[in-house]
């Protein structure tokens, strides 16, 4: 078997869990509390600053120049991606940049980027990239399936299709080719530490959705 | 002013928080739940770990070799207050290594350490030292605290001690005094981003005597 | 001034030397050892694959998302650059993938590129980009100077054209516009950190062009 | 075999071409030009400070804690080793810190350290230690053959006895041990990446002296 198909099967539970969640329900029926999605996309902006850098960093750590150019590629992509979100949605809720950028990360956010960023300096490139996988992977598995259930709200289903494209389908199967490729050069306990992030970044996921339908707080 | 008074300025709320907080209050009135006390003090030898590693990145990177010696020196102290846990509280708990270190980081704990380690890696000396500060000196203020109002219990004495003793508060002058010195160099903006580190980490020793009192899981 | 205006005053007499180098010399007037050119060509192409990797990583530290967008997009063409040595000049010479890439970096080349990554990972964006700055510029210095004085050899002037295009030069005029908005915030004292990295990468210009022309070796 | 006793053997012609170097013959005979001696010294006393912070980085990365324990001490005990030659030998030439650390590395130097930080940076534990090892390990044994020699001269005597005790042989075999115990995980292409830097560095032990021997400059 695959280390990816190894992999997913590890997250089965946590990925059922998302789908199942009220905020992803939400977007799909229109339930929804838009103050908890304005929340989200805000947080998911301070988020992809972080996932950008860390995924430079990723290409710095690539053993192959192949990996390199692919994952700074994303990189800038991210960015881009990060942009368009301020002419799409930020723009309709007028929120200025000065606005979106002051916003503290909230304590799953900075949890998740932290994490990203620790293991990307810290940790060998097949870690890192197991670290990062389930951000890539979840995103384009709960877009095909939220273009399927479709939205009543044009709101969400702007931006059900910024993850529900087939060109998003396409950068992930590259990423998950990589990441076997990786594989077939390591031993168990290295496959085991691979698996270990990627549970956890898994499990972030989940808590991001959670975090947004919260609009979680300090508490402090 | 110096800097570190003005940076404890900014954090006396949340330290009056802390002093209030259940779990605090339940150490010196006896009436904290011995298993978040149990589930804390995993929890901390966790931390300590990583923490250790975090002092070993600050002394890397400190621009004057007798900062280097400070931190290194922490860094091995860290361990050996780590390993003390283990014969003094996880031995009466009859917790093996083995039990204690496959205990997975409560969230919280994930995202402290996290934070800690990507700043380290991440920022220059000055902010990476504003963001390991709380530890060294909320611990050492909560130590004198909970030191005058005492404990019924034993097994909290017996932690209390560790952190009200006169040889902790002398460290903690240390660190103060190299902020200080480090302080005078820099910027009103290198200076905010010192403060933000600082208040960022401080909320979470909040955090993390919450996350004791709770025994917090991932939810997920 | 501005602050590459002063950086370039700084570097005027080693920027002389290198046009007097008898390597650069050889490329004008033909009388450059072909083994020699080929030595420096293959240790370019070990060089540019660590340079990209640097590239990566100062996108990575870099403070505005625009800046990471640019240097990342350079970490991917200096691969594109790499790659084209080999369909061009390592196809002439016959030289496999294989052949060039078990090549030993010669001294020069291992002390440049060490040096240019224990600081991208080691000290804060501004100093950083400081270093790998006399990398882009003195190639378009160098390569408008060749491109003028021309050469007789056809194999040279393919190798001349790569530095001297205008495209190149808009790219050189870009990085000099972060690093004198950089320069803004900062105080004197970090001024000079970057001139004293700037002028030691430049002198590393100067002896790569030397490690070339001598087909330099460890000696040992 | 054990990973150490192959990894000596692969390096046993530079350790012979060290012992017959005219800077280690000329500390016995006493025939080292003393400029060379003093300017060898200067040199150490810059490199050592960022060696210790390279050990440092290297304590953080330790996957065990006594590991970590281990090489923060030596951190330490290098900043120890390294204002003794201060107390000591630039007393003697009426030299200032200001005059030492203003000197600039020369090229030699700067390649070893830069070299071992950017490892320490973007390597796994393992290839670091294989890394760092030539130093601790050619100096014990240089060490040991000096004092067997013995030597003219008083001040090359002082030098000499710093590497040559008991007790510098014993955190030679501590190391060593690490180093095997590491490697007893590994697979051969791991252990072949270790071999590389352990043969490089030790090339740069080699480099070091001749950097010496010849008071090397820049050239430029």
């Amino acid at each position: 078997m695959k280390l990816t198909e190894s992999l997913w099967i590890s997250i089965e539970d946590i990925y059922d869990k998302i789908l199942r969640h009220p905020f992803i329900r939400g977007l799909t029926d229109g339930s929804l509390d838009e103050e908890a999605f304005r929340f989200y996309v805000i947080q998911d902006a301070l988020y992809l600053k972080d996932y950008a850098r860390g995924l430079a960093l990723l290409g710095a750590k690539a053993p192959e120049d192949q990996w390199l150019m692919m994952f700074v590629e994303h990189a800038r992509d991210v960015v881009v991606v990060e942009r368009a979100l301020h002419e799409s949605f930020f723009k309709e809720w007028r929120l200025t940049d000065e606005e979106v950028y002051s916003t503290p990360m909230a304590p799953t956010n900075l949890l998740y980027t932290s994490y990203l960023l620790k293991t990307a300096y810290d940790r060998p490139f097949a870690e890192t990239l197991g670290c990062f996988l389930p951000c890539y992977w979840i995103y384009g598995e709960v877009g095909k399936e939220l273009q399927k259930r479709g939205s009543p709200k044009e709101l969400f289903r702007r931006w059900i299709q910024t993850y529900s494209s087939e060109q998003y389908a396409s950068i992930v199967r590259q990423v998950l080719e990589v990441m076997d490729q990786v594989a077939q050069g390591l031993k168990d306990g290295d496959l085991e530490l691979i698996r270990k992030h990627f549970i956890v970044t898994s499990k972030m996921e989940y808590l991001f959705w959670e975090m947004g339908f919260h609009k979680q707080t300090w508490g402090i």
